[in-house]
């Protein structure tokens, strides 16, 4: 089984790469274009009946800074 | 409007980072995790009406190295 996850920094913490992209973006000539937010997915490929739980587990611990960053879980 | 693109390493090209996370998984005590692929997702806000083909050309103008990379756009 697989699950996906993504990993976004928390409303209100600054988005540098999001930042860069946005202006990056403008300097292509792409108009109106507003906030950018940038992340991280992780796919992980896990041992059938592998629960949601797990997952969040590892988000906890390891795939997420839960300080500043926010993470979702999707089970595939 | 809203569109949420996914930017992954393709088939075959190798992953560091995904490799990094899954060895971590292990070391954690994580047990039956394959493999693991890391990639970036990046949310963008657009002026209304900005069609698809347009999140495209980004992609294949900045967001994506369509070389090793391929990317997928979600419109919200």
């Amino acid at each position: 089984m697989k699950a996906r996850v993504h990993v976004m920094l928390k409303e209100g913490v600054l988005d540098p790469q999001g930042e860069a992209v946005r202006h990056a973006l403008g300097g292509l000539g792409f108009e109106g274009v507003g906030a950018v937010r940038q992340g991280k997915v992780i796919d992980l490929e896990l041992a059938e009946g592998t629960g949601e739980a797990t997952v969040k587990e590892m988000c906890e611990k390891l795939l997420a800074n839960t300080v500043i960053e926010s993470y979702q879980i999707e089970m595939l």
